[in-house]
């Protein structure tokens, strides 16, 4: 039987989380029955979500559930299958979880996905091409739905949503304005992403000054905005929206730790005829099709080439996460499960 | 001449509006020149958004000018027309502001349109069939959008926008919440609007209070809110938003005086994946045909007769107004201009 290292969920966070809330366990593949593919994961997918559903709180998805393996997406190979869709050496991506090797049922829908590594790296299926990428596209078209010549901004701006959500728009002939952490990021933001602007948000930790530093950076105004942090940094750039800009709600990073995050003026949604709307990219997977169409285009015409953090090892996956967490990852984050 | 009393803005709110912000005059009626029409105001309209004008901050619409006469929806008769479309007569609702008569150039879009009182009151036209009614007719039909069989739910609900959106909603299937301040105005809300259950809010004055009143009220869920007033009622009722809810901004009259009024916890427009959209119903006049149409059909067919409190002569609108900012009107305020 092949070995299969696992990290499970132990226990959940109090407040912040901590490595020791996941553990390290010794599993085994078991033998394939019909219609099942086994998949040997090249990499894991470690994404800011994750952090919400390690809490036990309601919210749209399930809680991870404690002493199972932690789910998350991964790329990989099939090594052996027992469903007549996939042979040995296909390029998959899927759900596969905190492991090196996972069992899939080959007809469960969408649980298993084909992949072609011609244009576009494999590991650029769980950012650019994946997820986030598609995170992204639906906040943008489908939310903020810009003009060209429009101003739009996001948070985040250097991790995989940011880094597409920038090409997508200087496709449709934005000014993209990004907020990042750090010089660095800021400009791998400006030089390497195309944002026309990347604000550092340490330079401006507090209201006043970040809506001064948009001001600056947004000298037409805010007309849609993609939120992936919230606090502060969401009050400043409602300060700072056109009428009728739209705000596309994907992720409020900064309240994971069940800090309260209020909102300081929502009058302002009336003042300027805001529409915020939250979203959840696995609840439309109507667009996926077409989103990672044009994705996988932007990618291949070198349009859209963001970095990855590559973490070596499965063991390595629990910091690298909390590193994810606080920012110290550099665009996309993985774990690579190969030597 | 004719004599005209006239109440101007004379300073701005420090904080709280006062009596003493407002200013009786006595004016004159200007000879009529050619295309103008001469109307005398029988009844003037008081509406919440005017005390937001009398602020001197950037918001949707220019503050209201020192010095001159407070703006505001008039209803009234042509006493002399030299314009060739209104007759000495007619019944016409526009902008007359705080005076007795009002001078209007008949070509200017909008500002003046003929109405007929057969089956419609006068003074509706400055409620259920006029802005307000167009107001709540905006925000349930254009943004909350319900389906029949959802809950919808209204603050400020006996007022001119609230009696309409309960109509508006019932006829759609819909079962209506309100909330109200007071036990007179709930039974009211229960027994003449139509609404299937009513809130009071001084019985529930802090947010879990009114959470627990909402799960009671609204056992499916809120699917779509309107709101008129802001603070812990909004948290509150967002607290008890299904998926997929709707919130149409209308008014945060809970913060006209200045005071910061924050939102706890937006994070629920994420996880709840809500829409919320503030809108301003003068931006949207391409929907005032088809709403006024079924509005006054409401009314014909007796399924919309709301209330009105009317406060009799000029000189009673500065305090009328005050008292409609806190709640003491019953239905639409008005001020009645003749014996």
């Amino acid at each position: 039987m092949t070995a299969n290292q696992q990290i499970i969920l132990d226990n959940r966070p109090q407040g912040e989380a901590v490595e020791s809330n996941f553990k390290l366990v010794q599993g085994t593949v078991p033998a394939l029955q019909d219609g099942q593919v086994l998949v040997r994961h090249h990499y894991l997918s470690l994404d800011p979500y994750m952090r919400g559903r390690m809490n036990d709180a309601k919210s749209y998805a399930a809680p991870q559930p404690l002493g199972e393996v932690m789910q998350g997406g991964t790329v990989g190979e099939v090594v052996d299958s027992r469903h007549p869709k996939y042979q040995a050496g296909d390029k998959v991506v899927g759900m596969g979880g905190w492991q090196e090797y996972s069992v899939v049922d080959g007809n469960a829908p969408g649980a298993l996905r084909k992949v072609d590594t011609t244009h576009v790296p494999l590991s650029y299926y769980l950012g650019a091409v994946g997820m986030p990428g598609v995170t992204a596209w639906y906040g943008l078209v489908k939310i903020i739905n810009p003009k060209a010549g429009e101003t739009v901004v996001v948070s985040a701006a250097t991790g995989a949503v940011g880094s597409a959500f920038a090409a997508l728009a200087k496709a449709r002939g934005c000014r993209v304005v990004g907020i990042a952490g750090g010089p660095d990021k800021c400009r791998y933001a400006t030089e390497e992403l195309g944002f026309d602007a990347c604000i550092d948000y340490r330079e401006h930790p507090d209201l006043k000054s970040m809506a001064r530093a948009l001001k600056e950076a947004c000298p037409d105004g805010i007309d849609g905005y993609f939120e992936n942090v919230g606090g502060y940094i969401f009050d400043a750039v409602l300060l700072r929206t056109n009428a009728f800009a739209r705000v596309a709600l994907c992720g409020m990073i900064a309240g994971y730790d069940g800090q309260p995050l209020p909102l300081a003026n929502p009058a302002l949604i009336l003042v300027n005829r805001l529409k915020i709307e939250g979203f959840i990219v696995s609840e439309h997977m109507e667009v996926w099709g077409e989103a990672l169409a044009e994705l996988a285009g932007l990618v291949a015409a070198g349009k859209l080439r963001p970095r990855e953090t590559i973490s070596e090892g499965l063991a390595s996956a629990p910091s690298a996460f909390l590193g994810l967490l606080k920012g110290k990852n550099f665009g996309k984050q993985l774990v690579k499960l190969t030597p």
